[in-house]
């Protein structure tokens, strides 16, 4: 009988094939609900999911043959690693396919912050052609921080030296990480001398709600604040707060706290509505890694190291 | 009697502090109108322009004293250069002051183009999270043009490297141009591998309304177009059937026919709305150069150029 693995989203057909070269047999139950994998779970000898499914400990407690649990993307805040590893399943995640899109993504960002992309297309779509009220902001000599030195950390930094901006790191998990990119930086110095701070952390209980009025207002100049990683590590009510004390200048925001709009409650929706009215915040709905090129590329990154274990 | 230099638009006082300190007696004349500038230009050694005031015949023919002319920017469209040379007056411009604020916003412009930075932003604004319909393209691997490759062209395929793209430069009146940044290429070669092309001539005979049907039917593939460059080199009518067609996918515009929106007739007017409505392009407001960066930089280009003439 050949190993089963469970795929539950609508991945690049590459990892279903190579997979299958592998001789595992693929089930493809894409945008299957998570009511629906407790009860066949035990069938599997591996799981693929992305951020929807939780494979928290009711899941994994009946995953009597599961050996390793394969999480497209990056960020595993959705699954128990800790206690899925006791039980000896191996947690895979595939960060390296969709950091160069991260990079750029932020990259994005930046610019567009610093050349009104957004204010100027809103203006000109309503016929306005305002030029003083749009004159750019040059990155040279600019000082921005990158916190969080991983994968899409580095991926950001690489996409910075032609920009001329001092560029500097913080990891706390990390040692000697500076390099060609961004040189290695304290807290300290990073709240004494950043004008621009992008985040690049994974989504834990020490970084929920990292970001709040206190952090923020630690920084010396007035900054200018971009987040590609997960929304639950800022405290949007104190973004705003600070965007309102002119601490923060403008914020462009790949994420959110609570992204499923639909579901927000009143309070969520006026916070929501508030950010936008300022006139300062760009968002974009949770697409920085999702480029079309990271489908394969997380792929072949997860075939290979799903190809690795045994 | 010291020598006069009529200031026309108000730029970087450094200019004004650097022309005293040669000796020069500046009459700041800021928004000073067209008409009012012929009547007295016969008192002036010098004047110094952006966009706004047309130097040709009628004004050159009265400059009795004249001795330069300095365009505050690149681009000399607003300047009968031959005319004036001829008659043995200097004509200076600026295009180091502001290119590499032209080159971060042509970067600017393709990444929003590549990370659908300006539709997630409307959609965000009216409460749409729509993650599939906003999935992102990488440039990695991209075929991207640069036509024309001076002080701005250059300055963008400076900002390319850390994206991984194939650059190719296409310069009529330029040899052996090609450098680490930009692969010389004939049109031919560039109308068959491009995917993305830029726009970085001046406004000239030649050059005006080059970009017409006929030119882009030319690409074998569908391209993204950005133009930092003039609006008039760009029949637009024409661009709107080839988005139409599908042979334009994206355009982002930084200048366009007539930037005096409020002058449109009714049919320019349906033109730049057909434009928008199809939401395939990006207007910014003729903002490229025009950092606050620039504006200082302008200044000591131009008076380094002026203590140069004498």
């Amino acid at each position: 009988m050949s190993k089963k693995v469970l795929i539950t989203e609508d991945l690049h057909p590459f990892l279903v094939r190579g997979l299958e070269n592998l001789g595992y047999e693929c089930d493809e139950r894409f945008g299957i609900l998570q009511q629906e994998v407790t009860p066949i779970i035990h069938l599997y000898h591996g799981i693929v999911v992305a951020t929807r499914i939780i494979v928290g400990r009711e899941i994994i407690e009946r995953a009597s043959s599961l050996k390793f649990i394969a999480r497209a993307g990056s960020g595993m805040e959705n699954i128990d690693v800790v206690y899925a590893e006791a039980k000896n399943i191996s947690c895979i995640s595939s960060p390296e396919g969709n950091a160069n899109s991260v990079g750029e993504h932020a990259a994005a960002l930046l610019l567009a912050i610093f050349h009104n992309i957004t204010q100027s297309f809103l203006q000109t779509r309503n016929e306005q052609w305002l030029v003083e009220e749009n004159r750019v902001h040059e990155l040279d000599g600019r000082t921005i921080a990158i916190i969080g030195y991983g994968n899409t950390g580095k991926a950001f930094a690489k996409k910075l030296p032609p920009f001329n901006m001092k560029v500097l790191a913080y990891d706390k998990y990390l040692r000697n990480y500076g390099d060609a990119f961004a040189e290695e930086a304290e807290m300290k110095r990073i709240f004494d001398e950043a004008e621009i701070i992008s985040f690049h952390v994974p989504l834990t209980e020490e970084t929920k709600w990292m970001i709040d009025t206190q952090y923020l207002q630690r920084f010396k100049e007035q900054i200018h604040l971009i987040n590609t990683s997960r929304g639950k590590i800022i405290r949007h009510k104190d973004l705003l707060e600070c965007i309102h004390n002119g601490k923060v200048l403008d914020a462009a925001l790949d994420v959110y706290e609570n992204e499923n709009l639909t579901s927000h409650t009143q309070e969520e929706r006026n916070l929501f509505r508030e950010l936008i009215n300022t006139g300062r915040v760009i968002f974009t709905p949770h697409v920085a890694g999702k480029s079309f090129e990271s489908k394969k590329k997380i792929a072949e990154v997860l075939l290979k190291k799903i190809s690795s274990l045994s």
